[in-house]
């Protein structure tokens, strides 16, 4: 059966929490796992406990922090190179999930085209079954995806003046 | 520092996804976790590879069906069961995050009272993070909650005739 593509976007907390939780899902049954983090370059707790399961494989491509204001040379190098290697894992059917961390963000940033974007997506191996998250999705991935989940900020303790913590929220 | 009370709710896809993906982040930040699943008793695929991760426990409070009109006397005994199991989980305080899966749905049925499940979360140890998901939070729980996020369906496959697969919705 062809594989879906999945949106998880919005200002809400749990959008790659949810990507990584399919992950899991999804190796237990049996299904190979491949995750690109765009964006980020960071040491994220799960990374640890990811790179123990058999079956999941993550690469990261970013730098260790968030873009402010103009990406820099080095940051659109990086998505660049990152939207390459995507492109290989995805022709090849290796890998039943594919997971474009923060995927939004890149295209929300400039760092890609979301037409570059949209149509590696088109052009995959039929069985893979893709997952981008990221605040800001573009409306052209929006109408492209099979299924998008807005994830809505309803309270959030920030407000409260807390900042994240290992484990929880990196 | 006192742990957060996280709710995920709305019709949208992600909400047992995203605890998952928490669970595996806290893990890989050396944190131990329990999972305790109302209302679900079937063999999700998740199930699998949360076996396999160290510092993860997972309990099941339901059968193997989803309740549908009247729940009976087994559903009720199973989630008042969880509930002691919960609470004792709780107090001892031996687990940094507990992930109360499905609990809205436990409470939206009637499985047990949404004011008893308040009191034993605000009586809990004040490390321990909580985590509560399921469709139909009750208003008392996302006014007592620290964090509320409302996975909401923009649009999905389900629609178009897709049914749930395995590694992907189970």
């Amino acid at each position: 059966m062809a594989g879906m593509v999945h949106v998880y976007t919005g200002n809400g907390k749990g959008k790659t929490t949810s990507a990584i939780g399919l992950a899991v899902r999804a190796v237990g049954a049996g299904l190979n796992v491949f995750i690109g983090q765009f964006v980020k370059g960071m040491e994220y707790s799960e990374l640890n406990s990811l790179a123990d399961i058999e079956g999941i494989t993550v690469e990261q491509y970013g730098q260790n922090y968030f873009i402010k204001g103009q990406p820099n040379k080095k940051d659109i190098e990086s998505a660049d190179y990152g939207l390459k290697k995507i492109k290989n894992i995805l022709d090849s059917g290796k890998y039943d999930l594919v997971i474009l961390d923060e995927a939004n963000i890149a295209t929300y940033y400039d760092l890609f085209k979301v037409d570059d974007l949209i149509d590696i997506i088109e052009n995959r191996a039929k069985n893979v079954e893709v997952v981008i998250t990221g605040r800001m999705a573009n409306n052209k991935i929006i109408e492209y995806a099979d299924l998008v989940t807005e994830m809505k900020e309803i309270k959030h303790y920030y407000q409260k003046g807390i900042i994240a913590r290992e484990g929880i929220e990196k």
